[in-house]
């Protein structure tokens, strides 16, 4: 399939850049799952496509990675809402998370890849279980994930690493390479040291990433401290974790001394700041860990901690939540912003060709409606584009080269069947947890 | 006309309830700009209707009242950005208003009464200048709305506090009651004691409130200490203000005494979390407030420190702020937001018979999809509501018994023209002002 996509405002991302670029009268050719061309319509080649989009109005950029989620979380949403971490966790999550069958996650993931299809997300990084379920589910639907398989152990059993290991070999590179994977230890204080160790070893064999949750609250923080005698940071880095790739999610609680060192060895912090907010974890230092130099990208978590997977919510929360805490409303850019949710997250999956609309790059894009109420005049392109714009106005999201959104619709989901299945699932597993 | 709304999901509001109340398989029934039923559909008495509106899938709730706002400055949408706010005022804002003429604040109250409308905004407060212009917007939209003449007065001249004054007296109570006035003088920084007392005074002479901004930044509240030897809640007590109604924004900073003084004389404190966080003001400790006993309402600021006028987004942000700031995940429930975002407004806009679906109220309400991707399961409504609702969820919006927005169509705004007209404006403004 060869596609071209006319008269469109094109924002091809930001890599280096302080601002974010904006070409206006620009044209886009994507062959097959690639993009052959994004610049000025007056400077494009001749291309003879198969699928004409017209751009007019719409705004092309890099589709959204959310780096850190637990999607089939979906059938959960709302439950536990308003009580602390532990609790909710505790009394409200576990308790139900064991009805949730291979079928209830199949459906819980079309749902959550339902939600981030309609608000531009085209990859994600998915921790959770039933972790089949979840990768058939991707690679029906379409969409670009990292997968792990989570990993809980007190007992130094590792019995969770197995089938972590073998979801791992089974589903790296699948889907005409839309799946990849990592190994995930929970984190520090969900896992054992000798189940870190024996995950480190998996993802250097087996070549992967590492993710895992590092101080998300306060009393993960000092219970590391009193378990370890040392920081998540120190202690990830006394094994060699860091020296693996590592996508760390939270990061609430990190000292400056870890800051340093998560910048040193290019750690991924992936920033939550509604579920931070929402389970009263805090606020991460994301403006100093920025100016450390720090990747971080940026990501929903589940959405019973949220509750929806509308990443641009995180994108206008981002800069705003670290403005209002430093009281220094010049802290975080709106191109630092664009890039945390595009090429950050995507150089994080393991890309070296996704994130940026250039020749080359995976198709991966989204066309965002930006002549509405809402965002005229129009007047600050980079400001409307982080402040004002609504994730409902993603008009058309794209990955791999294919429309996977269009305009209420969805090419691979069926939308009414899922919802149906979901409410079925979800009302099950309530009255078998006795909350209904 | 008499209009009948059916097989909907019926949140009537919240009033001393802790908890949001939903009433499924409701029916409305409307005559003229009443509600004369709201409940049960199997309990309600037979009523021929002119109009009948098909609830199901959606949720019938009061219209959202914003409390703060300067309507007309969506042609400054995202000027300015990124700057403290004393750089943003007299670099960006003020360089550019003087150029703000009678047709810009027209235009630009349209726009912004589009965007509310779309978003489930039913009525607004607002401070501006040029308000013959808004309240003739205003009439012509439908809407509710409470309008004061933003007073300014540096050398006792109290020069502003004229035209507020003729255009309280000329537009209290006009379009068919939708439009109330009050007397606004900026802040105690942007006036003198004699300006304050004068509109003290013309206050009560009217009967109406009085709309002022309040400790919105640390030097607002650093400065008041240094110019009249006390806060700013202590100024205005002692000048007998709190006696009369007042509708205080921000409170960023105030101080615990100030929490309980605001509290016992009944003064209404809007939040405005956005611009506060975006013009790094602060985070205003709403929670200990709501425990205080405080009214608080909620309201979006103008659009050039937020940058759009959807209240979704404050009423999502207002109990998360709190929580993470506080690390108390307890504090401030959804039925608190909802009532912030309703009842409290509608009272501090001086209604008695606004804010709730019961017999005898208003006609301002709003229907929301909650059949969604987004919202699906809906497991737990009140959190369902809060935090995964959308903004653009609201498919009908509907102010003094009419529907003036529906599916993507306004019925009294040309949103084509508008738009066309808003962006000439802001372009016109901005050369003037040599932005561009």
């Amino acid at each position: 399939m060869r596609t071209r996509i006319s008269s469109v405002l094109l924002t091809p991302g930001v890599d280096r850049e302080t601002h974010i670029p904006f070409i206006p009268d620009a044209e886009i050719h994507i062959d097959g799952n690639r993009i052959v061309y994004a610049g000025k319509a007056a400077d494009a080649p001749s291309f003879a496509a198969d699928k004409e989009i017209d751009g007019r109005g719409r705004l092309a950029m890099p589709g959204l990675c959310n780096l850190h989620t637990h999607t089939a979380m979906t059938l959960l949403r709302s439950i536990g809402s308003d009580l602390p971490l532990d609790r909710w966790l505790t009394e409200a999550i576990w308790p139900l998370e064991k009805f949730l069958t291979a079928d209830a996650v199949t459906v819980g993931t079309e749902l959550g890849m339902m939600e981030m299809l309609r608000f531009g997300t085209t990859s994600f990084n998915d921790m959770y279980f039933q972790m089949d379920s979840v990768a058939q589910a991707v690679t029906d639907c379409g969409m670009r994930a990292m997968l792990g398989y989570g990993v809980i152990d007190f007992d130094e059993s590792c019995a969770d690493l197995l089938p972590g290991i073998d979801f791992a070999e089974k589903w790296n590179g699948a889907a005409d390479g839309r799946i990849r994977v990592n190994i995930a230890p929970h984190s520090e204080g969900a896992t054992t040291r000798k189940c870190m160790e024996r995950s480190l070893e998996e993802a250097k064999r087996l070549n992967v990433a590492i993710h895992l949750h590092v101080d998300e609250t306060q009393k993960d923080k000092s219970g590391c401290l009193e378990r370890r005698g040392m920081t998540a940071a120190s202690y990830m880095n006394e094994m060699g974790m860091l020296d693996q790739p590592v996508i760390a999610a939270h990061c609430v609680w990190l000292s400056d001394e870890d800051i340093a060192l998560f910048a040193e060895k290019g750690v991924t912090i992936v920033h939550n700041p509604i579920s931070n907010l929402k389970l009263a974890s805090g606020v991460a230092p994301i403006a100093k860990m920025l100016d450390a130099g720090c990747k971080v990208a940026l990501g929903t978590d589940g959405v019973a901690s949220n509750n929806n997977l509308n990443l641009w919510e995180e994108m206008k929360l981002m800069p705003m939540l670290q403005k209002g805490t430093t009281l220094d409303p010049t802290v975080v850019s709106p191109a630092q912003v664009l890039r945390a949710a595009t090429l950050t997250g995507a150089e994080a999956l393991g890309y070296s060709d996704l994130g940026l609309l250039k020749p080359g790059y995976l198709a991966d894009l989204i066309l965002v409606d930006f002549r509405t109420a809402h965002t005229c005049p129009w007047n600050d392109p980079e400001s409307d584009l982080i402040y004002a714009v609504q994730g409902s106005d993603v008009s058309l999201t794209m990955v791999d080269g294919k429309v996977l959104y269009e305009d209420g619709r969805f090419t691979t989901l069926d939308e009414k069947d899922i919802l149906a299945r979901a409410e079925k699932e979800a009302q099950r597993i309530l009255e078998a947890g006795g909350r209904k």
